[in-house]
């Protein structure tokens, strides 16, 4: 195993809300005190940090200490050498966003958002954030009849064309990511997973600028493979950024850190990241978007921390050597899967071709598949027994 | 209560294989006999369809009594009056399709796929269907390794262009509608979601002759909101198809008579599919594509698909009241459902004005949004009190 | 319908705690003001109820007006008519329980979650309270090592044994009722299940002074059926209390309003309760646990409260016409429901006698069940249409 | 890593209808030829394993093959040295249980299930198996009015106090085991989880000689713990037996070879099933009881078997480097594991004395719980880079 040490081509980046997390939940008040964000980044560079991201109201709860905290904040920056690689508006915490933000039944309230966030984008811009992302934790609706889904989606989308114009006539370098959730706060949330948000945005004027924001517990609460949703957003040259965690499944959102949880996913997260397989790989920061556990002391918080970056090291020299590995290049072979790659139709053929063919049905549903050994060789490079 | 007898301009529609299942699930095998398509077909008719659909080996089961077959079925549709409305392929039975059919990774599996696909839709035109179904049940994987999701996504594009190259060179009035599901029988299948399969359209070369099939299992599989899911594809323009079952959240695809399980849910749906609460509906066939339980007789299956009919007409009688009823419209009011279809923006606003607004946040953060009174009055239409 | 108005023989009770609800989950603070515990107690006394149930922490925050609080309580009992059928401790708000209670590592912390429940038994007794519940959300943990499982299990039994001892030794009319949960806010929780905390029970020094209280929400996260769970409860002589609210399925406890959520599965509880299928039935307070959406202002925490009540009302109603509609008896016996109470053995039959007779296997295969037929007279009485 | 080749002293068992499941399930046929029973076991032998189980119909589907084939079988196990150590009845396949075998609502059916089961536990006994297990994959129902659960639960308390009697009477030196499930193939299963059937065998009249065979991905499938729950079991001396395998959360019973899906509850598994932590350990065999996935040809049966032992070696060594690491010894005294094995109350104390006492709330609530440090050292040790 190589050096675990974080370095800042590893472009490991953190949310002022993780390490922040007081621990407030539906069942008890805050267990930690506040941290101020400021340290927060001083600490976060120190355990190995590129980068950090922040709502709003992390960095700035007081309005009132706005210009000073920003000045602190931009000096840790510039003494940390830390980049603020993404900001985010928060549209979910305060009361007044308790029915939805941007998509709330009521107009005010959608105005208010809006303001917001465009208030925020100038703040992301003037600190060099090349990403904004927008989670709709309050957009939905816990019954069917109390929200116009179609005049939800309208509206979603009004606001996404007048934020991209926004950016457009400002010449910022800044492109939007939305970050899909199926359920929690909300019964059910609109855009709930990747490939819903991945619709959404072909229906805008820009969609160049809009991409997404994929969480790993967000779509593994929809029981789904996170590495096959990314991949899939890949596809789409829609991955502009992304959340790691961990999660057990269909349940309440566990923001584990990374690696916990289905580590067998993230194994194969981390190699759809890389583009290990074949095909488009991902660029961008390796954003952690987890919560110390209530439970845990300033102590925990920290250790949490480290770990999600100590995990994503493993794993990615486990996807490493299992790309890099003979035998799995054979099974590889074997399973055909890079076959996969080749059109189905030769150049020139046409459709009456096929239908003209002959197959050898029997012959081949008895074929070979080599999935499981396969998958073994996968098993044996992620538990590092090869 | 209404008459609640079906008529033809109910648009019912069942798949063959619906009434036809046997029974065979992976702990045992056919606890039913054999039913003839050509017999479902007339007594389908019998109970109130209006429409029969069918996968090819559904309705020719034996190839060597394809000419045969395909006489007694139309002579059956000619008496009934029933139509053909939709044809689809099987493309997950026969083990040579074990591990994927359009996207199976062996090339020749692929071109034996698309030629029985083409071939079916020959059929489907000379019949009369108007929508051609793929359910790719077993285009996915068990494992991370095996699968190149990128190219598989290429390869289903290939074949997606290359299906409505040859409609559109035949001539033929059909739409394809393509039916996600998240799992089983493959462990992730591709396109796991509504969402997921929408946002493939759009990368097609001819993405209008290219919408959806969702079924409400498949999405409460996955913990999703069916009526949102739907109301979502009726934004893209996207909802050709529909298949009404009934299922209890994440587990196996059960498959229930429409009205079993998730019964709010059901409302929901039958609201959403009318349009009931504004923006776009659905006209297309009513089409319920369901199991009877395995432990039914021929007498528990034909009250089963009597019954998906009988639930879909209560229904639907019970969501015109909900929105004709004065009560809920001041209820909507109070919610300020209506509201959300007027833009955030007044014409000739900016983002400037919205800024430089004051707004009352506090007051705004206490207002009533009135759900729980509404979501009840949908309770008391749901359960007939009112 | 008859009168759907709630009378003290309805035997209604609300946790204060419910109403109480301010609204702070893990994404927000409070969205509403507190509520008075007294004036709630007034309050649900107008709208029907016919008891409360609460948390030490819900009636008593502040110790210093300990003796003033309980004082004005005991007038709004007196004035009200309402009793105090149940009491429980909260051993999971305060950070001091983050890591459990009752089987929390640190033994100085099980020590004084002990003191706080002894302490809240006396005021339970001294009340009136008949039954005392214990939940344990904190119990469990995270992750695989942090807790030793059969080691917490022995400080759950030590505890309870204490309380058991206690309770006799002073006399007190009160019965101990534990309430399953399988997770959130932990990881996952110790008992998760109706059938878990029922065999922990079997090992208990007193188990007939422990029965649960199971909670519809729970079960249904676990993707359980909580009719037939409370079913066992109830086989088992340990259905000592309930709680009623709305869930859709495995994702974060929802706390909707009985009758939200899954409705079917709110009819057959109801059915389950009052024993009306057979065998033995429920006696106790139908107790609603349950909290107004963050997103409701007072008016909607009103409307659900009352809700709560209104939707057992009619289910009880539709169940009772469901239990006395004779064609539904004539479904039963074809479905042969009776039967199964019969012993399989007769009477001085033995297995001999069994391995020697002879069974028309096939003719068994085929027999019809009427499952669908019955479970469709099931929905029409849900529904209303029979 | 120390030699991963299994050794008789591992005590690896197959069930015969693992390597020998043919493919078949709702949505095609067998894409496997039918593997002889007896050639199975050989190769079983070969490949490492220890003991074999079967369901009567594995071994002897065609009763007038029935002495020959058991002559064959006793032959190979004496060949091999293989031990036939559990044997269980198929009550699920054959459509006259379609409806239940000993909770069917027909008596003659649970007459005809009850003989079937007799008359195996003969044969078990005979070929000296000392487990005998019981899955009730058909006792269930889809919905609620069809089966009486009360009445269920005395038929099967009934079936099991015949069949324990039976066992007394010939002597055998055999014990049941019930295996639970949730659902699938019936909409709910009765005994849904561990706690559910460890609650029911307290109500039988010999309940030492019942116990349980819980199955990985049975419980997975609800979202509970695995590891837990079978600790509970130990807690409650009913490990009689144990099924592994793998699955991803709530959805269709995948039934992965062990190690597949969930991989770190499969190392918690192990921790529990060594008694790792402390308490009580399970001394039975380790028995798999999965399914190839039905892409795979027979290289890819024996390769997913050899697998499930393959990974049951190395999570076993990791398990114990884990638990004889200095490290991790620190962070479990950190984390306070240990005291909880330490009586809350000490000798001669008395709750009046817990009462008096005076606790340090607010320290107690900022101490350190130390369980990230703790799980990431799992965590390392799970994926070796300790």
């Amino acid at each position: 195993m190589s050096d675990l040490t974080p370095t800042p081509d590893d472009k490991f980046s953190f949310g002022l809300w993780t390490v922040g997390w007081q621990g407030t939940d539906v069942f008890g008040p805050a267990s930690r005190s506040l941290l101020d964000p400021v340290e927060a980044t001083y600490r976060l560079a120190e355990i190995g940090a590129a980068a950090v991201t922040f709502h709003d109201d992390d960095l700035v709860p007081d309005e009132s200490l706005r210009e000073a905290t920003l000045e602190r904040f931009e000096k840790a920056l510039a003494d940390t050498g830390l980049v603020v690689e993404m900001v985010t508006t928060n549209l979910f915490s305060h009361p007044v966003f308790k029915e939805g933000g941007l998509t709330a039944n009521n107009r005010e309230v959608r105005r208010y958002a809006l303001s917001k966030v465009v208030r925020n984008i100038d703040l992301a811009a003037s600190l060099g954030a090349r990403t904004f992302v927008l989670w709709g934790g309050r957009e939905g609706a816990e019954h069917g009849g109390g929200k116009d889904v179609q005049a939800a989606l309208d509206r979603y989308a009004e606001s996404l064309n007048l934020l991209c114009a926004y950016v457009t006539e400002q010449g910022y370098d800044l492109r939007f990511a939305l970050e899909p959730k199926p359920n929690e706060p909300r019964g059910d949330i609109l855009l709930p997973t990747i490939g819903h948000a991945l619709a959404f945005i072909g229906e805008l004027d820009d969609p160049a600028r809009v991409g997404l924001n994929p969480e790993v517990g967000h779509e593994e609460m929809a029981g789904l493979n996170f590495a096959q949703g990314i991949s899939q957003a890949l596809w789409h040259d829609k991955l502009f950024h992304v959340d790691l965690n961990g999660q057990h499944g269909p349940r309440f959102d566990q923001d584990l850190r990374f690696g916990a949880g289905n580590v067998r996913g993230a194994f194969w997260t981390v190699d759809a990241l890389l583009g290990a397989g074949s095909g488009k790989a991902y660029d961008g920061y390796v954003h952690f978007d987890f919560k110390p556990p209530r439970a845990e002391a300033s102590d925990g918080v920290w250790a949490s921390a480290s770990a999600c970056m100590r995990n994503y090291l493993v794993l990615r020299e486990r996807v490493r050597s299992f790309r890099a590995d003979p035998e799995v290049a054979a099974a590889l072979d074997a399973a055909e899967v890079a076959t996969l790659r080749e059109p189905t139709m030769a150049p020139g053929e046409t459709l009456a071709d096929l239908r003209a063919a002959t197959y050898d049905i029997e012959g081949l549903a008895e074929r070979s598949v080599g999935m499981e050994v396969l998958d073994q060789l996968a098993m044996d490079h992620l538990l590092g027994i090869r």
